[in-house]
């Protein structure tokens, strides 16, 4: 599956906040042999919200996940933006509505907060576009939610990285479990060539291998380290083939009079 | 100054790499007063790097800032899909040419490279756009590039973190000094009452100082620990502003039994 990730708010703009979001949910969607095509981050602008959702759309991914700007204060706007990009009417969600409100119920009786019962403020977070799935946030107030639109899911989180992750880990990890595709990464470091005098190799080896991609990274100063790695999706027998490329690599390194450093990882 | 960021590397996709450049890089663009207005991370792709970076030149901002995919290797193609985005021809420029042949004439006397000499792809990094000024990597091998397109001045760093930020440094940060604008950022936390019964109030205060971003934010779980911050862009007598805001908004706190905790904060 092709997914594209759209991160709200701006805390990250401005570098208040460094997004760790996008990165923690870009591991598992590879991990489960799907592939992150497109990380954008707007602020919160309800404008740019909508343009910037619809043009998403538009590249038609299989998945969009948002994360960012659906609490209950003014300046999230995301549910009303992505309304408006989906061409949809925010209408009150029943099931959101009850959900909030115990919550705030639970979080009053407890003695956390002062004020019982529902505020326009809290309201404001059961307004879901118009068929929508609202998805229960077990750590915080606003619930995710889930929208169909033609062939493309379109999954909204907060931007908390602890109720995103919960919801992440209870709605999306069984939709990218159900379509599985296998993914590896493995690799080794040498030393004592550089990157540029083994490229031409390692092009050789991606047009006889083109369903591998294979990499060099400089890890230490120029040429001190280099890191080789290869990353297989969804290949018949991969880890053969891997393991068969990584060892045409290590003797290529070897014949330059390069030195292998440490023989083998497994990056991921 | 508006200004968009463009990351590139299947690296940061993959969710190998966290991407902390573009935070660095906000963090100082928001301190010279300037707006980072978005950043879009996209792979190692010749036809996804130029256009998007087509998009990007037609909102028209005053600087794009790319990073990543300026090495030696195949898999680096930034500056083919920029010259391609601009609709410029890749020619060899020789300012570049002699700087990276210097840089691996050095590395290999001080026996850090067996090869000495440019390869086609080490000459590959001195291939730019027409009309690009190099700009000196003094920590790496790939240099930055200038490129002035009508009104948006095109900077392209490497992605290394250590080379992004020497370059960023001596180019980038006097470009935002010359403009500079001016950026405050100053907060409280209070507990006892959350986001969503504070936020009528908040709403108003916005109303009433329209040049302000008043932003709360929950720190520490539900309600347990609430963030207030102003963000002031560009105002006369800010400092002043800020401060009386703030004092109103502590009222407010205390006048719906919450209480303060951390009386005030520089949060930038």
């Amino acid at each position: 599956m092709i997914i594209e990730l759209l991160m709200i708010g701006n805390e990250i703009l401005i570098g208040k906040t460094q997004d760790t979001n996008s990165n923690w949910m870009a591991k598992r969607i590879t991990k489960y042999g799907h592939q992150v095509k497109r990380i954008t981050t707007i602020g919160d602008d309800l404008e740019t919200i909508s343009s910037t959702f619809k043009k998403i759309l538009q590249r038609k991914p299989d998945i969009i996940i948002t994360s960012g700007g659906i609490g209950p204060t003014f300046d999230d706007m995301t549910l009303e933006g992505i309304a408006k990009g989906l061409g949809r009417e925010l209408i009150l969600n029943e099931k959101a509505y009850n959900s909030i409100k115990k919550t705030y119920e639970r979080a009053y009786h407890k003695g956390l907060l002062k004020l019982e019962g529902m505020t326009k403020e809290r309201e404001k977070m059961a307004h879901l576009p118009q068929n929508s799935t609202p998805l229960p946030n077990t750590v915080g107030t606003a619930p995710g939610v889930k929208i169909i639109e033609r062939d493309t899911t379109v999954i909204i989180l907060p931007g908390v990285p602890a109720e995103m992750k919960s919801i992440f880990r209870n709605i999306i990890i069984p939709i990218l479990k159900e379509e599985q595709g296998k993914f590896m990464e493995k690799g080794f470091t040498f030393m004592g060539i550089g990157e540029s005098q083994i490229a031409p190799y390692i092009s050789k080896l991606e047009e006889k291998y083109p369903q591998l991609w294979i990499k060099t990274h400089p890890r230490i100063g120029l040429a001190v380290q280099v890191e080789v790695s290869i990353t297989a999706f969804n290949i018949e027998n991969d880890e053969q083939l891997v393991a068969k490329v990584l060892n045409e690599i290590r003797e290529i390194v070897v014949s330059l009079n390069g030195k292998i450093k440490e023989r083998e990882f497994n990056s991921m």
